[in-house]
């Protein structure tokens, strides 16, 4: 077997335009070969870009996705009641659905062992924000992991070095050959991070708007149905709902801001967006993990886990394992700000008819929130909370943001961002749904 | 400037699906980089994969051209008088129409700089060729080069590791990563070498059938229009004759057996085809060249110089200039065979409907006229003659080739080859045109 011909049969010619399917020996040996440093960066950067034109099958991203599991080790929740499912999301502006999520549908009898990301470019990170929490760890051994999923429905962990390398080898590959944005390789790279971590079954988040990576309905159409038919093809149950990013998700985009909107999502009282765009997740979790028959009754679950206080009280059991301190984070609550503060004010009568999520991502990477490089810094206690949001009536001069920074200095190029976010006009816009679409493969 | 921005600029995207025209700053800092060794050729690789995916305008592939030119030296042919004019083949099998048409040429006053390539694959190499006459040297230096071009007009050399090193870097790297097979890339790779030994305007012989690397007529005139167009944009006239590949071009396929055949041409007694081509492609030499104002007039002339005895006289003195002894040449005529030999008798009464030229190159490799790795040597004494060709009758047993192997063991695969190439049936074939197409940028 060579790889130039691996290559050459992804990549087809005048007689075969889209190329063919390669079999799981030939992907084994492309990227087996890759990971163990016998088939050259050069060979597969030209596959990479070759997959980006012809595409792959189902199966075929499938396989794509079972090779690069077996480049590393897996989770083993063995001996834990399960069952298992996990959510994820592709990415998205105030994005702090997992911290409800997973106390909620814990609280179902639903275990979720979810590694999470941290922020980067526009995109918040979930570890991250989590991290504000003083003292909460998200580097948990495996023996942690499962301790605390045992203990508490669920546990929230970074992705060890250990967990599929062929993905870290690959997209590092990708982000310098311009093969980023093709639909199977981010479909492996998702799915065999999420199978990695011993989910059984997955609802996946896929955003679609501007602060999303799919811009519109039919990318976000094209990544779900992927996403649906991968996990399908590797006999995992899967359900996609696309959802609105193109404002800002709750009313609160920081760090620890959206651990205190998590809180009031908890409590019940939380954004209606946020609370809306949990409960649908949490009940195709419920249902997905066997505990509901329909998709109602998982949100009826859902929604008895919070006015009981279950899940409120199993997401402070897991800060007190992490290393967080429940007392302290609730007497926290509205205090952790940075001293160096702005206010953003509506510059006309109207009504809000958008905050751009985007450019409100790119201010809060100003702001400390998030990162550019994978090595900075972020500020737990940076961040906007939006007082008028899509739809609301303003005045000129009306509140409509207040904007902590980690600095002085990033204030000025934050609120001139958020000052470009800000759409105010005469009409009323008409309500967006949040989720826009649902695909699944059960 | 960044690499990956170039290349996600070739590739394109949802919204620009064939990608944008690159401009000269952006491929002078890919290619540039590349050869100087700061862009790394896994990002090359990717480059080339979204070009054989989106291809180049002819603007885009002169630049590259005139790019990868510009990575070496070129050679100076100030001082002397022109018109410089070269011929290029894309490689068949039995092509040695180089070697009767740089003197024809020469004798009609346009100069031939020419430099050429070896055997490889199924495809013959003129420097092998000449080399089979004792003496001959081919690696020229560029003194030498240039006095052997005032003294008889014409001059035969290798290239040298000075010409265009980038086309040596990328073609390397092409043909380990599957982008061997794009018209751009390839028209570059010709241009580049062409132009860089000094010639002014070119011809192009664009082999198209079962021994041509363009296995049909749209694949054929597709390379022929980017090698008009390429040059166009670069300044250069050039013609492009697009000449039937399917059976071997004239009676001789071997090295010094080519040799043989060259001088038969040259006393005016050759075979028709090797003739026709000879005189087609000469006769626009002769006009790219501004020595004659039609093509009919400089096909007169290229005539002229073979009935004359001064294309014979040229040749002789070339081969004298660059170390044979054109005596012992003639004198060897008929002789130089090697001892292991065979012959292919036809198998049916009948016509011979065809000799499929690959075929007969992959025997040739076998025999050692050719070879497989370009460290691998070839047997000057090797080769095949064709007494019986395409449209010829013959009966059960008729002696249709004699064989001559490097060793006795090589004979016969080479017959179970030759036996798989020759066609014979009852009906005799159509004839077929040698010169299927013409296509110029003047």
């Amino acid at each position: 077997m060579r790889a130039v011909d691996i290559i050459m049969k992804k990549r087809g010619g005048p007689g075969n335009p889209g190329g063919s399917e390669l079999t799981r020996e030939e992907i084994e040996f492309l990227i087996g070969g890759y990971v163990a440093g016998t088939i050259p960066d050069y060979q597969v950067s030209s596959w990479l870009m070759a997959v980006f034109f012809n595409g792959m099958t189902f199966a075929e991203a499938g396989v794509l996705t079972d090779v690069m599991l077996k480049s590393g080790k897996t989770i083993d929740l063995s001996g834990i009641a399960g069952p298992f499912v996990d959510k994820h999301s592709t990415g998205g502006v105030g994005d702090k659905i997992s911290l409800p999520l997973a106390p909620i549908v814990a609280a179902c009898g639903v275990k979720v062992p979810m590694m999470s990301g941290r922020a980067l470019g526009h995109t918040g990170g979930t570890l991250d924000k989590l991290e504000s929490i003083d003292g909460f760890r998200t580097g948990l051994s495996v023996p942690e992991f499962r301790e605390y999923i045992e203990k508490c429905g669920f546990a929230m962990t970074g992705q060890t070095k250990e967990i599929v390398p062929a993905d870290r080898l690959l997209y590092a590959l990708r982000d310098v050959t311009g093969t980023v944005e093709s639909i199977p390789l981010i479909t492996a790279s998702i799915l065999s991070k999420k199978v990695a971590e011993g989910a059984e079954a997955l609802v996946f988040d896929v955003k679609c708007g501007s602060g999303a990576f799919m811009k519109n309905l039919a990318d976000a159409t094209g990544l779900a149905e992927s996403l649906a038919g991968t996990g399908k093809a590797m006999g995992k149950r899967v359900v996609c709902l696309i959802t609105n990013m193109e404002d800002p998700l709750g009313e609160m985009v920081g760090n620890f801001l959206e651990i205190e909107e998590t809180l009031d999502v908890l409590e019940g009282r939380g954004p209606a967006d946020v609370t809306e765009l949990t409960l649908a997740l949490g009940a195709w979790m419920v249902v997905l993990g066997g505990k509901a028959a329909t998709y109602e009754e998982g949100r009826g679950m859902c929604e008895k886990a919070v006015t009981s206080g279950e899940a409120m009280r199993l997401f402070l059991e897991n800060v007190r394992l992490q290393g967080g301190a429940p007392d302290r984070l609730l007497a926290e609550r509205g205090k952790r700000r940075s001293p160096h503060k702005a206010e953003l004010r509506s510059p006309a009568d109207g009504y809000v008819t958008g905050i751009d999520a985007f450019k409100t991502g790119l201010a809060g990477v100003h702001l400390g929130v998030g990162r550019n490089r994978t090595d900075e810094a972020v500020c737990p206690e940076a961040g906007l909370k939006i007082h008028r949001r899509r739809g609301d009536a303003v005045r000129k001069g009306d509140l409509v943001m207040e904007v902590w920074g980690k600095d002085a200095q990033c204030l000025s190029p934050a609120l001139g961002l958020l000052a470009e976010a800000l759409s105010v006009g005469p009409e009323k816009p008409e309500p967006v749904a949040m989720v826009l679409k649902e695909i699944s493969a059960v």
